[in-house]
């Protein structure tokens, strides 16, 4: 555990959304000295920056030129126009996007890498941190072994992942994690529609995800799709007629299932 | 728990699949009488009945005339044959599909209704029964009584549903459940391609369904489909040109997705 010595001029972090909120609490609670918190809205800075007792800023220029570490995870759009003016001299920048290549540093830093902490977070809900994987990639060696021994005090689950690695990564998380959340959307609209309450969907929720992780999505599969069931698909679909969008996903994610399974089998 | 009194000559178990399965387990851990397995299968019958030490026929005519309850666990397109071959007396007959109509029963039978466990079953799967939303509906007080009583016996969870609302709930069940899961199974197969560890998604997996659960899937909505990050989007789907079928649902989810959180904002 030598690492906060090699991080004894500080962690600057940049954003106080819902990614920096949680890297920054991690930080914190694993004695890491946070330095300074950045973002351009005030009160989200102050916010984050007094959860972990330390001093916002949202000019830039006021940001300490010698920090070890500088966490950008603001919105993807925002990174290009916040490298720019971000000035450091030889300490580590990261962002933490999932689908920015690493490359986009290299003009503006002599240390730069990604640390992509694939998790979706929230900034209510907390989370236990060290079961977050945590990818990591960088420039040269120094900074990866820094970025590695920091990621590995944070989390038990650290990966060296490469830029285009990552973007696939990102994309399958989308599947998983966005996607997925549409689909209990979905559900949930449905059963507003008839006054059904949605808890009743808990126990499911919970079980699929369960099962998907212990057998493996692909045998973990039922329902109507899978079985080629025309009557219930044909069914389903006249009365999702109101819902023309529920309608066509319901069709494709439905043909996508049979073809799927049909290539496993 | 006077319920077992009102079975006392026994349940009668039509089929021998997932649902059959996990309820003739419930039903023999909570003391009830199982009198026999039918199934058209020798083999899915004898493994059953020997799990709930009881008999097995793949002979409809040799199930007994007088019995509490006949449970057809059979799948969807089975069942109309099914029921013109059972005879009974006065037994209620229900079955377990989340799409059939209850009326498909009236024919054949004086005392009938539905009886619909809300969750995904795979045989090899434990799952603890008391927590799994059963939903029940019957053609008149003695059945419904009866029903209920059993219900709730066997879960903490039983609610009245008419085969209207049942279907719309089987339907969200789909989507919540058979869809996510193929949101799991591309994840899964986009990591393959790429020879990334499918177990890297599993806590991404896991807070997805509880934060669902717990915020309420409206809310718990991340990613660049709800913040309509058209450049992320954009190279998602280029990178799904090989996957005509993925870019598909990618696209039509995250406009979904889009538009629902439009809406509800």
């Amino acid at each position: 555990m030598g690492t906060k010595k090699d991080f004894d001029h500080g962690i600057v972090i940049l954003g106080a959304g819902n990614v920096a909120t949680h890297i920054a609490l991690a930080l914190k609670n694993n004695n890491f000295f946070v330095r300074m918190v950045y973002s351009k809205t005030a009160e989200s800075a102050k916010i984050l920056a007094d959860q972990i007792k330390t001093d916002f800023t949202t000019n830039i220029n006021e940001l300490p030129l010698v920090a070890d570490l500088y966490i950008i995870s603001v919105s993807d759009s925002a990174i290009s126009k916040l490298i720019e003016n971000l000035k450091v001299n030889n300490g580590i920048v990261v962002h933490t996007a999932g689908s920015i290549s690493m490359n986009l540093l290299k003009p503006y830093f002599k240390n730069f890498g990604v640390f992509y902490p694939l998790q979706t977070f929230t900034k209510s809900r907390s989370l236990d941190f060290s079961e977050i994987p945590l990818c990591i990639e960088a420039n040269n060696t120094f900074t990866q072994n820094k970025l590695l021994s920091l990621a590995q005090s944070l989390s038990s689950r650290v990966e060296l992942i490469n830029s285009d690695k990552r973007k696939v990564l990102h994309m399958a998380a989308v599947f998983a994690c966005n996607f997925t959340n549409h689909m209990y959307s979905i559900g949930s609209e449905l059963l507003k529609s008839e006054k059904i309450d949605l808890d009743l969907l808990h126990p499911l929720i919970h079980e699929t995800a369960k099962k998907a992780v212990e057998l493996n999505p692909g045998h973990a599969q039922t329902g109507p799709a899978v079985r080629n069931d025309k009557k219930t698909i044909g069914m389903h679909l006249k009365m999702l007629k109101k819902y023309p969008e529920f309608e066509k996903i319901y069709s494709f994610v439905s043909e996508s299932i049979y073809k799927l399974n049909k290539k496993t089998d």
